[in-house]
């Protein structure tokens, strides 16, 4: 883990959400917890004003609007001419048509990491990818084959997370087997889990390993957490103090990481 | 019970909430905890299209304004083609002459049932119908009468909640006397009753019963997390928890259910 | 104490807020834990209609755009109109020129109270007061004496909040010694305290006094709630549990309150 949690610590990384409401609450006491900085600010008055001043920007659909949309294609343009890190969390891919067409938007901006499941995976796949070819025998292996194009077609990582989360990029593939079965139990955890890319992206220069960096604090504190709870209401208040105790050696023990570079 | 609960939870049914920003993580879990699916969406380009692909529309007006009364109109508008079932969450009615206008325009649409307290079920009974009569000894009694008189005249089930909460449609009451004081204490337990109406809907045709289960399943949940806490936030856990690990023996021992059919 | 809390309790005073989308759900809770009613209202239709009803309006920028900036100060002027007290927490005052030039605008309406952090009002001290006096030898005294102006020039109290709080107007200043290091590891602590300030201006005629109160109640409480805690999820359980089952007596015991009058 190379002391990366350490050095968010040390650094507590501004990360600025334009997010869905739902989780608002969550992803901000998850970056509390974990030791970065949250910020949540929408206005298109003031939105690209907050990128200057932050390590990262994470953009959430989940509960989109006309005016909200604005606003995220305002605050990633500018992360873009900054060259400032940003994760893109497709909520709902594939949903609607309004959800497609925005999506297609905010790809131009280019991404520096995408995470959704796997379903949303291949849906922003067959919204961005012109010609995407499809050879996989189910429909996990169908979506990492998305996920692996979606990367390379836009120079991005994708992280498409589940019981096994993979990271991955044009040429590196990564997974992740921590977590907890009663952890999408509880809303707002993928959206939780991009915010975490976010802080990592604050100190980890390489977008890979900050996302798989976050995707093990988030396996790993769900474990932990699950050890004291009895459902998801309690694994939800175990998991801010999981986060809050977490150190680097329970990451190192604990962590089950597969590379697989590949390509 | 019908084993009702046991065919939500492999029905696993979609509920679109177009809901008050308070209460929007609330409900979100308590629905993932009893085992259905929340989807939250508003956006006035999508609306319509999200209610095509859920089993039940709750609309709360809880925090209303211009944009989002538009969104819920379009919404139950569509609920209604489709004959899909939709709650109505009458949030504050009677506190501002905006909140009953707004009501006066959803109700057009054929809410399948309506979920308030005693003073929003008067209210909206006030608004809605047109000549009401009242001749009840006490406010408590007048609530009753007033959600038989909007039950019959809109073709709906009306449920009042309260320490003891009543259900009602033209032809039928029952009452559910399960709960606990601190339940309202904690914010959008009402809302979340609405919700976990909405999912009932979605695996029970007939929305008397269905608002039924639902009740019960709230106050029971409730009497069950009491018996672990130590007030409003620890109830508000481990009533999470006990959605999660309730089963229909439970409901069925546990329910203190009165039918009475009237009229 | 002077039985404030009992007071309080007996009023249960009708709180307004237009807050921020991030802690809605938490400052909800702990009006309710702490006994008073929460209401939050924001349609430019209904919000200064709402200000009527209720015994205390706070505004809270935090996630602030055009149409709520306009609803913000439709309901501080109706305050203002109506005599009644309100509460202004500048959340990321300084951030960006368009929290400023909100904050510039809104504090035309006299706000009863405002509380943030040190840097937050400084921030709004630079924005409000005309020729600012800077002659102090640290950070630190520099927030109090940037209080004490604003406090003066805007005829209203003034609460800096942090490890020690502060509590000013143009006569007087007092301090609370209370809290816990783990606060700040919960999103929308500040936030809860100003809707505390805002239950305690529904019963205690005197701003000065009533923040006095709410700040000493937030600090107690989460004292309290720490000795049950692991972190900041449990902490945040707690909280609200502590806030349910707080006396007067508690208070009195346990508040570290020094009062210097100055002037």
């Amino acid at each position: 883990m190379n002391n990366q949690l350490e050095k968010l610590r040390e650094t507590a990384p501004l990360v600025h959400s334009i997010t869905n409401y739902v989780v608002m609450n969550n992803t901000a006491n998850a970056l509390l917890a974990i030791g970065a900085s949250p910020i949540m600010a929408h206005a298109q008055k003031e939105v690209a004003d907050m990128v200057h001043i932050v390590h990262a920007l994470v953009v959430n659909i989940g509960t989109l609007d006309e005016y909200w949309v604005e606003s995220m294609a305002l605050a990633s343009q500018r992360a873009l001419e900054l060259g400032k890190p940003w994760v893109l969390d497709p909520v709902g891919a594939g949903a609607t048509p309004y959800r497609n067409e925005t999506l297609r938007h905010l790809i131009g901006f280019k991404p520096t990491v995408i995470r959704g499941n796997a379903s949303e995976i291949l849906s922003l796949a067959n919204v961005a990818v012109a010609s995407r070819g499809v050879d996989s025998a189910n429909q996990s292996e169908e979506a990492l084959e998305a996920g692996k194009q979606l990367a390379t077609q836009l120079g991005c990582v994708v992280c498409i997370s589940g019981a096994t989360d993979y990271i991955m990029d044009a040429t590196r593939v990564a997974s992740v087997g921590n977590g907890h079965e009663w952890m999408p139990k509880i809303t707002g955890m993928g959206c939780t889990a991009s915010v975490m890319v976010g802080a990592f992206l604050g100190v980890e220069k390489d977008p890979f390993e900050a996302t798989l960096a976050a995707m093990t604090v988030m396996g790993v504190a769900g474990e932990l957490a699950a050890q004291e709870a009895a459902g998801p209401g309690s694994l939800q208040m175990h998991f801010y103090d999981a986060l809050f105790s977490l150190t680097d050696k329970q990451l190192v023990d604990m962590a089950k990481v597969t590379r697989n570079a590949t390509s």
